[in-house]
């Protein structure tokens, strides 16, 4: 090989690694915040099925879930959200771009559901009442952030 | 439609219902632990590439990792793991039978997890050597896991 080659051949692996760290990147943290909106659902998941009827109340098991629920809701969610992790840019992903112009909204919906999981965090294991009470805020928090940013 | 026919079209939409209900608790609780993983994987990354140098340390950023690691591994992650969720039960997971039978030392494995998370939240904002010496405690964790619960 010629030394032309050589270093032409070094420069494309070299960009084809880099290519393949910044989609590694990428798709990890689409990954890792499909990840908490996953744990969201399940433990919402337990909490929606006592509030509906459709599991008996138990306080242990709705304070276990809440709490989990607010565990997953105070994580540092910055990284998970790159520039160029949206829908338009790759594939795998709902996440409108309007995410990306939006920081204000999107923090305020964010703490929305950080307020949202503390209330149901402070409520769930006193009755169901309480945890039906707090079912409003969780839930709401969670849509107004999907209508505003999540495409179909 | 005969009055049979009625009947037997109900107790079969009622099954299938009932078949789906159970299918989608044991997919989604597998999905959920899927999106932990997804999360360990997302924060550790982020410590590991300090700890291997190819990211410059930023005690913030390592602090903020380290805290949202350990608040991953704070969940009740006991309604992750349902009875018929293993390899050989249902496809989509590497969770091997054997965790159902061992659950004494999964839980040990599953605190070392937690301990190591909560070392390294306590070094990673001190400095780079701190957060190095936190990173085996968590990696051990992984892979003790890894190595005797998850099939290829």
């Amino acid at each position: 090989m010629t030394k032309k080659f050589v270093l032409t051949l070094s420069l494309a692996l070299g960009m084809a690694a880099s290519a393949t760290l910044a989609g590694g990147h990428i798709e990890g943290a689409i990954k890792a915040r499909q990840g908490q909106m996953q744990l969201y659902q399940h433990y919402l998941g337990i909490l929606g099925g006592m509030a509906r009827g459709n599991v008996d109340y138990d306080a242990t098991a709705a304070q276990a879930a809440a709490d989990s629920l607010l565990a997953v809701a105070s994580i540092n969610a910055s990284t998970l959200w790159p520039a160029g992790s949206d829908m338009d840019s790759v594939e795998g992903t709902r996440a409108k771009a309007a995410i990306w112009e939006n920081f204000p909204d999107v923090g305020t919906k964010s703490m929305a559901m950080t307020s949202g999981a503390a209330a149901m965090a402070a409520a769930a294991g006193t009755d169901l009442d309480a945890l039906k009470a707090a079912m409003g805020g969780v839930g709401g928090a969670c849509s107004a952030c999907h209508k505003a940013y999540r495409g179909r």
